[in-house]
């Protein structure tokens, strides 16, 4: 039997376990393993250092090296990030809806864990204590699935958590991370629909795709963002430029951050001359429309790849546009469904941009930077989701439950 | 440029119109469909004759000639649900939840349409009224591919649809139905991810693993229920024996039907003696364990593979079990998770059946009949999904939906 089958079985084994833990004792548990993740910062940071090591040999990219690296921080911000789960409701066995029928019948919607969750990811070690502690608090077991790049460093992780869980006199199985290295365990993963409850990949879009098209167990798909600024006609500039740059340049290589600017014809003359300058000064490379470059002789040429590009760098496409209309329409064909903004001061406008946009999150007068769990206070995140079934925008706790019925009766029959 | 892409593409376009739709409108609109479905009778009868005629030809097994069949009821009970569609409230907009940030921004989370919503089914024709008209409701446009023994009822019936659609002003392509035949075209949906958002299977075990296994659209998968009925040692034996005639006999071809009983063994003696003879008498074909078979001669030798089988018909297999904790571990093992009933007067059993048992909806004396859109008072239903992604349990018009979050500020960004 293959690794990865002998794990999903142990999952799903565990799963209903884990399900029925109570608060407390789950709660506990996270604050065990947050202590012992700080005890064991050493022997972590010594195996991290060897796929450091190893990563520098494979001449691996600046931005992929930096994702793997740990530090004493890092790892105590793992640390907090457990002990700050415990300190959040429990998502299970929540009344969702009280339901009573004529015949007498009493049913109760609540949440229930989904069972085993799978998470694949790539060379961010730290998503090994993040995933495994979010799944943990939603009651279902997990199975990390790593990058290789990461290895030693997911499996120093994972065993202090799976060392914590059996202090807490829990099953180790609860947490399991795929050792066996190579493509074919994320492509076993995937088949396995009878084990596996729920598929999360996390990661570039290259995964992303991989994992809709191969899987059978069914898939959140998450983080692309080609998110949009649309400066309206009414839009106050100075909110307009503060919101741009913020979204552009605050952290670039994240989904929410934005990719595209569009701006309204009529306010092109008053907007563009402060905000092309801005943008290139915080190091941004401008890719324009003719009408954006009559404004800057340094703004490049915007091709529709440009506009369908998701740059996660210091990179922008801006395009005049005519109308709202003309914004809506661009943003319904090169968005990802992901985050959209409008600043404008119009109310008619902002309603129609909130009701027209099709995406997880629309925003008016607010940076794309605010689709996170975190900033919508749901305390965690394992990532954006960008389809429409199950859950939308940030995955937290409660989006990681299922739910079933509970009906009582008492002796009832179908007439 | 195929059938089914150009459908795709001009429904992902008429849904955001759909998806704008006031309520009004659209429930006005589901009147004048129930309205022209009745005046349309003869038309629509005599497509359906056609189809019976070829089908006559083809042979086709008795019950799928049942499905097929239309008759004046028929259409009527089409129209009634469309009108009472009308009557529901409509699950568009509907405000999930208020947050409150500390910075100041306003989030709303709302209810949506899916967008684009496809429904693969079988030999029944009234499927196309239903589904076209759930989706509708939901705000979604919808492509129906129907089974090509029903092609000319189906046509039919769309074709009253989409001229209704018309009467009211609206894009007839907000209902489209798939005209070419042959499998490839279930095939070629499935792969239109860019253009559809949901695809609901409905109809038999076959199609629905097939589009599990090849669908890159996200599905919700449906309709498989190996239901038990567990009558406890605790149990009330009037109740116990109602219930499982009513969930074995009172329509068999039903997912909701029971297709399994397990007895707890000190109830036995004192259960099994009015059952066996009664499931008898109701023409029900017994398959026992050997603990069954002692108390009749007509009780077949039930094997693995009777108890993991969904008869949906008049058979039934039966188990002598130890405990509940036998119970409950059979259904984990045989079950798949739709509907799963326990009789008892005992409320810890009764208790731990419905924590520990994983299944759509869990009843204490109840017949699993009951899971059902219209006796849970959603008013309607398009299936009831065995997943525990995005709904489970009876697909009402809520479960439809999708959702986004509305997020209001006044110039924040992000620190």
């Amino acid at each position: 039997m293959s690794e990865i089958l002998q794990k999903a079985r142990r999952a799903k084994l565990v799963s209903r376990r884990v399900a029925l833990l109570n608060s407390a004792v789950k709660n506990r548990a996270l604050k065990t393993m947050a202590r012992c993740l700080r005890e064991n910062t050493a022997a972590i940071l010594k195996a991290n250092a060897l796929d450091i090591k190893k990563a520098k040999k494979d001449r691996l990219a600046p931005a992929l090296m930096d994702r793997l690296s740990l530090t004493a921080g890092r790892i105590k911000d793992m640390a907090v990030s457990l002990q700050d789960l415990a300190g959040l409701a429990d998502p299970n066995n929540q009344i969702l809806a009280k339901i009573k029928r004529p015949n007498g019948l009493d049913i109760e919607k609540i949440s229930v864990p989904m069972g085993v969750i799978a998470v694949i990811y790539e060379a961010r070690p730290n998503v090994t204590a993040d995933a495994a502690g979010l799944c943990f608090k939603a009651g279902s077991a997990v199975i990390l699935r790593g990058g290789s790049d990461a290895a030693r460093s997911n499996k120093a992780i994972a065993a202090v958590l799976r060392e914590s869980l059996r202090a807490e006199r829990l099953p180790a199985d609860i947490i399991q991370l795929v050792e066996t290295a190579g493509r074919q365990t994320a492509a076993e993963l995937m088949t396995l629909r009878q084990y596996i409850d729920l598929l999360v990949p996390r990661g570039g879009a290259g995964l992303i795709r991989r994992t809709v098209e191969e899987s059978l167990v069914p898939v959140i798909e998450t983080g692309t963002g080609n998110c949009h600024v649309y400066v309206d006609k009414y839009a106050d500039l100075k909110k307009a430029l503060a919101i741009t740059i913020n979204a552009k340049t605050q952290r670039p290589s994240v989904c929410n951050a934005a990719e595209s600017l569009l701006v309204h014809k009529d306010a092109a003359s008053r907007f563009l001359p402060a905000a092309l300058p801005a943008l290139r000064n915080a190091g941004v490379a401008i890719h324009g429309c003719a009408a954006t470059r009559k404004y800057a002789s340094y703004v490049l040429k915007a091709s529709a790849e440009d506009y369908a590009r998701e740059y996660l760098a210091l990179e922008i496409s801006i395009k005049v546009v005519k109308s709202i209309d003309e914004a809506i329409e661009h943003i319904h064909r090169y968005g990802t469904r992901h985050t959209e903004a409008i600043v404008t001061e119009n109310r008619r406008n902002a309603r129609r941009f909130l009701s027209e946009v099709d995406a997880s999150a629309v925003l008016v007068n607010a940076s794309t930077r605010f689709t996170d769990g975190g900033e919508f206070g749901f305390g965690c995140e394992i990532g954006i989701s960008t389809q429409k079934l199950h859950a939308r925008g940030p995955l937290g706790l409660k989006e990681l439950m299922s739910y079933k019925y509970l009906v009582r009766g008492n002796g009832q029959i179908r007439q």
